[in-house]
């Protein structure tokens, strides 16, 4: 008998998993929380029917959050992930030896857990003594803590439900106010192909918010457009890798520092959804400019 | 009543597209092909259920399957494209203004006019006076013909049926004597997630046949895995782009002259892949190396 699991990514559009066996099936006040062992990408996190991680993919989402800002930094000690309760982004932080206090704020008990027990290689890190688990709404508590940090990472479900209002550019102002002195904050931004006015909002707003403001993409194969925003807004900092020497502790499989620069290197449709000023005319056609 | 078309991308993957209209629907002596007008990505193409292209995303791949080896040489003159019957490639070749002659090979001739009717706007450029079509084998053609070419281009489907020998070490010979000196020859090879395989021994072929070898990347929201490898040999050429100044004209949605650079910058886990010695040991853990 075959099992599978479709998500419904966008409206007419689906993709489907061969799914070799159900390990966890929950109901949080939040969400649904369901791990499933798929046949092509291993354990699978799915939250409402949307797919959150996978075994097999999950590197490259992860590695491209979390090392872009944190090797932006020069020096990243006091670092905040805001949602990301499959332990993922955790991992990757602790793996700069810089970090002395990670602190992962998730709103639902029952991701943490799930993870815990059936994503043992996302969430292994959760265990580590340098973190700090909050279960709590990330947004009231930037609103209210004093805590400051030098990197603060979004790794959010998509803008719908309780997430809607991890896009809010409220909620990015109180990210700025708890940032530490060349702080840099980055948010996962969803795919270009299918959230292009979101990711032109975010960029006006960071603009407004972030002296330095910075979008980069990856694929990631199990999302839908595969491929994938992260916009990053920095105090201080350019953006540009700083200390390229840190990378070889690393362990990665995606990020490496040329890929760094490179992940900044946006398609041409990509670009034109985060001009400041919206282009005039079509690519290749002569602009009309106002005679001087 | 909801219509559906499902691609079974990989064992235990499918894509599905909600379907408004099915255009056309045929057999070939090759294979079945239809013109399918879907919800999320418009006109589609598929070939025994396998999506070639659709009206949404082709620019991804026609743009980086031509402007690639295109920009990188000094002035291609006479360019040949192999499979491609949609005209998507045809199309982005005949907006370089040195192209004096460019030669479509297709095998089959429904894909063609198919194409013609139902993706005016994918093939409109097959009508150029510059081009000539051939319907016929593209490795037959190949083995046997005088004409010499700047650029080769295969734009093929997957490595199975008819396209098999289209990933031969014997083909790219016969591509390689038939490009002109300074010559510079493209596949598409698949992606990464699913045939590392396949771009592991292409490298070897090309490293073997070509004395310069490049792989880059781009990512294509309906192929499976989304990212997309190109495998570019070439006689004298670097790779790397030579006259930016000719991209103004190129009207491109995708391709940028950055781009052409950045999409050349491979994740950890690709350039594995095509490593020339095996990577001993694991990243960011020490290599053991034998005393001298």
């Amino acid at each position: 008998m075959e099992l599978w699991f479709t998500e419904l990514q966008e409206k007419g559009l689906r993709l489907g998993f061969k799914v070799k066996d159900v390990l966890f099936k929950g109901r949080s006040q939040y969400q649904e929380v369901c791990v499933y062992d798929t046949v092509t990408y291993g354990r699978a996190l799915m939250i409402d029917d949307v797919v959150m991680t996978t075994e097999k993919d999950e590197f490259v989402y992860h590695e491209m959050l979390v090392h872009v800002p944190m090797m932006a930094h020069p020096r990243p000690e006091r670092v905040l992930v805001i949602g990301g309760g499959d332990g993922g982004a955790i991992r990757e932080v602790v793996k700069h030896p810089s970090v002395r206090f990670a602190h992962l704020v998730e709103i639902d008990q029952m991701v943490i857990e799930a993870s815990r027990k059936y994503l043992p290689q996302i969430s292994l890190a959760l265990a580590d003594p340098r973190v700090k688990i909050t279960v709590g709404d990330g947004i009231e508590y930037l609103k209210t803590t004093s805590d400051r940090y030098d990197v603060i990472i979004v790794d959010s479900t998509d803008p719908v439900g309780a997430a809607t209002g991890l896009f809010a550019e409220d909620f990015y102002r109180s990210v700025r106010n708890a940032l530490r002195p060349g702080g840099i904050h980055v948010s996962q931004t969803e795919s270009p192909w299918f959230y292009q006015e979101l990711i032109g909002q975010i960029a006006g707003v960071f603009r407004k918010i972030f002296p330095v403001y910075s979008l980069y993409l990856a694929t990631v194969p199990t999302y839908p457009g595969n491929m994938w925003s992260f916009s990053m807004g920095s105090l201080e900092h350019s953006g540009d890798i700083v200390a390229p020497d840190r990378y070889a502790a690393l362990g990665c499989k995606y990020y490496t520092p040329e890929l760094h620069a490179a992940s900044m290197v946006l398609p041409k449709f990509v670009q034109d959804m985060i001009k400041e000023d919206p282009p005039r005319g079509v690519p290749g056609e002569a602009v009309e400019r106002p005679h001087k």
